[in-house]
């Protein structure tokens, strides 16, 4: 029996992150492969006597179906966050997701036909490639430096490309390569974006988990027209496990998202969104944010510290400021995809690079987790890396 | 500012259930409307100390992220659910999934090119026609009858429609229309799709509400091919708000609705797939459900009753033997539409007929539900209803 699938099933294919969440909980296993955040700093207590008093409370409403735009009192506490980061919200601009790659997929249904083209940094995010890809999109990768996306490429792009539909960026602590967008090339990007009339999906997944340098406000925070289309997440600040997320957006572009949001799923978990309601209420975010940071910071700190000091000098590498993902370069005969096979050999895990290139190529390249293991674990892992690939170097 | 959307866009609008859903929790208006179960019916006292319990022992796991296809023992245990419904079914063959509507909505993404044909039952639930609506499908509806969808229709339907990609169908108390299908019907239709290699979904989110009459085994049970696309959900038998359903299929065509989830949105809530499998370790589902029936079969005994002794004798209804819904037909002349706005003017709601045909037509029905509100509000509103109707037909 072989049924028929859509066309697009053809471009469907497995993610590598789908293998990396196999390693979650096997503690024979160093990996720095998923964008996991430490689980040690949940707040499991606070969520303990949150869980228990949003039924109090909340009584059978917890339970029960709601409205598919979100829990109101959810969305008005996400909008004054989003004030904070100078983007102009009301709760009329927020719609509940399960979190963020929820709206990338809705954003490749809303906005892309097959052929389309989808513009994103060169290497971007794999999940996202994946969703667009199961809306047949094809992909324009526009270099990337230390200050972001370049504008003279992207121009180059839009002027030499004819149905491109949608921009998709993290401008924050990108992953994979952990670059952050200068000010400037944010609002040079508004322009070009503004001269084409392109929707522009600003993925924000870690933009607050920042460890040095100043906070530069989301791209959305200079959209005047209503053009860019911001994903948060409480899953790196708070947790994974509740899925919820939030598009920020134009009343009128986010009546689609709601509509998408209804025909696919009708609505988020009820009690996820008044868990994260009341811990928003009655506990500090804000605080628990600084405790991450602290602890991400040093792991960070220990990364770097091993690729300096023992990883051979052909090992090009980024010092993110943020985030959870430091990127490795590595001489082109060094293929990621073969370094992991010998890495897993020796218990540690990864994310070779080349999944984070929709057209292929650059396989010499790895993308590195530091929020997830404890600094001993990454010193001993990052040493048997280290030995890996000075073995590779000499062989 | 106009962007520009994806074709698909232009087909998809509002459902009524948008409408519906906003009637929740306001106890001015009796609502018939929305398929919500009855809220004090939640067990929200083993709710409390189950979801204390999930994170005292489960740890940080339940806040963390979980592989694609769910929380193992939570499709180990729905597998064994299966199998006393005559599925043969191992973990392996379930997905979690954010309730039955994600399950049609990646149905729609797996098999359909935009053009393509889903055939469904006339009437059929305006859910899944709006999520394959935003797959750009056209809708071939087949005529039922008290055995249900009327296979002589069926067939002269396949014989004459070229590009028919998915039959979707309701056999167990369908919604709208309360049916269910006969096994010899249920035989006959499997015979039907072997002989056209085409994949079934059966959507049964009512079936274990039966109130009278014998227990009739799914469609999938007399699968031996893997073409039948088993969709279940916990939300009429223990709560809609967890967001909790499920995908039951051959491995081979799970393999696609897992990769499709993966793209969609990573994975479930990780807590709620604990709470469920708590639920049905230590508590007791089955009499759980034996107590919604009781209350269930009287709210659908109350609404008959009053239909009987006061609705016009020109309004032909029907008595389901289970679910959530009855479904009445007007004089041609009544528009439910417009009925509605009436009622709503008496503080009373239900849902138009209309809005179940996807190609238009038969207006001058309704469907009625039976278990979101107490009875005395089911005999205050449905007398009202009455009222409304004597009056319609005198004019």
């Amino acid at each position: 029996m072989v049924l028929k699938y859509a066309d697009r099933m053809e471009q469907v294919k497995g993610l590598e992150t789908r293998e990396i969440i196999k390693f979650i909980g096997n503690p024979d296993i160093i990996s720095f492969a998923g964008g996991l955040p430490a689980p040690e700093l949940f707040p499991i207590e606070e969520l303990k006597r949150i869980s228990v008093r949003v039924l109090e409370e909340g009584g059978t409403g917890a339970l029960q179906y709601v409205p598919t735009d979100g829990y109101l009192p959810l969305r008005e506490k996400i909008a004054e966050r989003m004030q904070k980061m100078g983007i102009t919200a009301s709760a009329e601009n927020i719609l509940i997701i399960n979190g963020s790659q929820q709206g990338i997929d809705f954003s490749g249904k809303i906005f892309l036909n097959p052929g389309d083209v989808v513009i994103c940094e060169k290497p971007s995010y794999l999940g996202a490639i994946g969703a667009f890809r199961a809306y047949q999109a094809q992909f324009v990768e526009i270099p990337t430096d230390n200050n972001g996306m370049r504008m003279d490429e992207l121009e180059k792009a839009l002027a030499s490309t004819s149905n491109v539909k949608l921009i998709y960026v993290t401008p924050d602590f990108q992953n994979p390569t952990g670059i952050t967008w200068s000010a400037k090339r944010r609002k040079e990007f508004i322009e070009i974006i503004n001269k084409h009339n392109l929707p522009v999906i600003e993925d924000n997944p870690y933009g607050e988990l920042r460890y040095e340098g100043e906070m530069i406000n989301p791209i959305k925070s200079y959209d005047t027209e209503g053009r860019v289309i911001f994903l948060g997440t409480f899953s790196k600040i708070l947790c994974p496990g509740f899925r919820i997320g939030w598009v920020c957006a134009d009343k009128e572009v986010l009546s689609k998202y709601i509509l998408i949001k209804e025909a696919a799923d009708i609505q988020c978990n009820t009690m996820a969104q008044r868990e994260v309601t009341l811990f928003l209420e009655e506990y500090d975010i804000d605080g628990h944010i600084e405790k991450i940071k602290l602890v991400y910071k040093r792991r960070r700190d220990v990364m770097i510290k091993i690729i300096n000091e023992e990883f051979p000098p052909e090992a090009k590498y980024s010092i993110p400021e943020g985030g959870l993902f430091t990127w490795i370069e590595l001489p082109e005969h060094i293929n990621g995809r073969k370094l992991l096979e010998k890495a897993q050999e020796q218990k540690v895990a990864f994310v070779p690079g080349g999944c984070f290139f929709p057209n292929g190529g650059h396989e010499n390249s790895i993308r590195l987790n530091f929020s997830n293991m404890p600094e001993e674990k990454i010193v001993e892992g990052m040493k048997r890396l280290a030995n890996i690939l000075r073995e590779e170097l000499i062989n």
